[in-house]
């Protein structure tokens, strides 16, 4: 796979993706999106890695959309660009691996979403992040979706109708992001979470975060039995028979996907 | 219109709306709850302002519900009474203007819910906010609604439970309030807030504020399918068009509604 | 009733629950949650007290299941222990009960989950949470949960993905739990929030819990629909008449159930 508009590297079971569009402070266009959505479902079937960082070459993380593309095409051209957009998304839920996004510089608008609909994200202590759509006419809907199961209501929605920054702290504070680190100390806070994930079984993270999302959004005992069915089901699995073994024995598990 | 509770004042596109019954601590009689609707639903119905501040005169925002009227209604009056206030929530939510509660002194019960179910939030730094109708035997089962959606279970249940104050800075933090500021620059803040949001194109945010309530309702993916629709669509409209050309040419945007 | 696993006490209209096998670091074995269910419905049905503290003997509260009985038991068996803690949180949450959790030491998994279930959590500020399942090959499925409803989605994936600790002091600001206090405080500070819980009519406090769990899982107006109706019907019960007479003539209110 050769790629026009990121970049792909694997590193000890890390599959590290940039976005690379420095020159365009890696808008996300529809040619980009593709690229994304492809990789990761190529990550999602091979299950050659356990875990996937996502982050930004240049500057910043990702400005959003790219607005010539919005301005110029035909009324089809961005709803493709959009449906494009909703693809990516829908990727980085349904492959089994977790995805930490890295944010420094900037996150707006469907940069924004991306940090939000990802599983985790570390931020640079001078990290931004907006949704500015609403000066510009065109309303941020999408990256409200997953904002506001983040951050909640008053916050997303103060975002939403200012276009105002969020800083990295707040983000913290308000659920955006897991942790906020110094930017010198960014990848490498980043990498040492990715590596600790990437001891876990694959499977067994797989089973969790399919779990994790259909619970997510069912009545509460609907969900409590839903989740009650998949963890009887899965301490049978041979990962998990292997890992409550070693516990019981004190020793280290060996994952059947090792 | 003349009103009897509540004063109403136009100013640069911003609607201010006062809870008018000082001497009864603001207390939301069906009366004042029928005005507050009625010219709730004008403003969004004419649509000449573009955010509305709601506030309240003399000491505190809001004690909530007439208890005289509970106490001395029939079962028949206190319904209607309850169903006044529902009304009014649902105004707030439909009208197509973000609605910004500026809270002083003291927010309780449904005076509570007003906050939670307004849009934004700003407080003074010695408002606090309870639900205490456990303490005489009506639990504040629909201030739980918007109180929960904002704040959290456990923190929710906390209030509901013992009816015990939270702070202006603890509402901050879980997400009842957007901003706390000191009394003395409270009019100035919300003021300044609402002059920021009533330089957007109120179509856009009317597009925006409907969408985000819808798809907050949905299952992650259906909401961002929906989302993508309407964010496609919009794309096309005139505002949305002129302020991405704007953006692009580095100009100040026109409106349509300016 | 006799129970093996756990202790039960009753002062002054409040329950204090024990977990009861320090030497298995409180481990939640079928045999105890059977024990736990049972006497929670007790304490429902007999309506004798107003309020349940839940906490446990030894040097920390839960460390969640019994992985022997995981390790050992046939597939059947490992179910129906998971179908018996699925019947303990459906316990606390059904009771008309408030139920506070008391943590002190460390509530990992299946106690960890207990926290989350609660309508109300108090822990010591050494108090430590963590889902680590993933570690042994069984990711925290049923804990995920009341989790992801208590402090939201990236912090709660965050933990069932590493495994790792929070503190009381994350804990508090995500909405895990309510107060965090000093070990030394921890018995009387939970004991008094009882006891302020405990002052309230216990027919309100039921109403209130049932209709806060029912609306919570509902569209917004749905909720509010549902609630104006609750909280107008419950105008009219002999405690609401009795709570708000007492209020408007200054003086206590005498509850039915006191």
């Amino acid at each position: 796979m050769s790629f026009k508009y990121i970049l792909y590297d694997e590193e000890e079971k890390i599959g590290f993706i940039s976005l690379n569009r420095p020159e365009k402070r890696n808008a996300l266009s529809r040619g980009l999106l593709e690229e994304l959505t492809e990789l990761l479902l190529k990550i999602g079937q091979e299950k050659k890695i356990k875990v996937v960082v996502l982050k930004g070459i240049g500057k910043i993380f990702s400005a959003g959309h790219d607005l010539k593309e919005i301005a110029d095409g035909s009324p089809q051209d961005v709803l493709q660009m959009f449906q494009a957009c909703f693809l990516t998304m829908r990727a980085i839920r349904e492959i089994p691996q977790p995805v930490i996004v890295q944010v420094h510089g900037i996150a707006t608008a469907a940069g924004c979403q991306l940090v939000a609909a990802a599983d985790l994200a570390v931020a640079a202590e001078d990290a931004r992040f907006a949704t500015p759509g609403v000066k510009i006419g065109l309303f941020c809907t999408t990256p409200a979706v997953f904002l506001s199961r983040n951050i909640g209501r008053k916050k997303a929605m103060e975002m939403l109708l200012t276009g105002d920054f969020m800083s990295a702290q707040e983000a913290l504070i308000h659920g955006l992001v897991n942790k906020v680190v110094p930017s010198s100390e960014l990848e490498a806070v980043t990498s040492e979470l990715a590596g600790k994930i990437a001891c876990n079984s694959l499977s067994t993270m797989a089973i969790g975060k399919k779990a994790f999302y259909q619970q997510i959004n069912m009545e509460d005992f609907q969900a409590l039995n839903y989740a009650t069915e998949v963890i009887s089901l899965s301490s049978t699995t041979k990962d998990a028979q292997e890992g409550i073994r070693a516990f019981l024995e004190k020793r280290e598990p060996k994952w059947s996907d090792n």
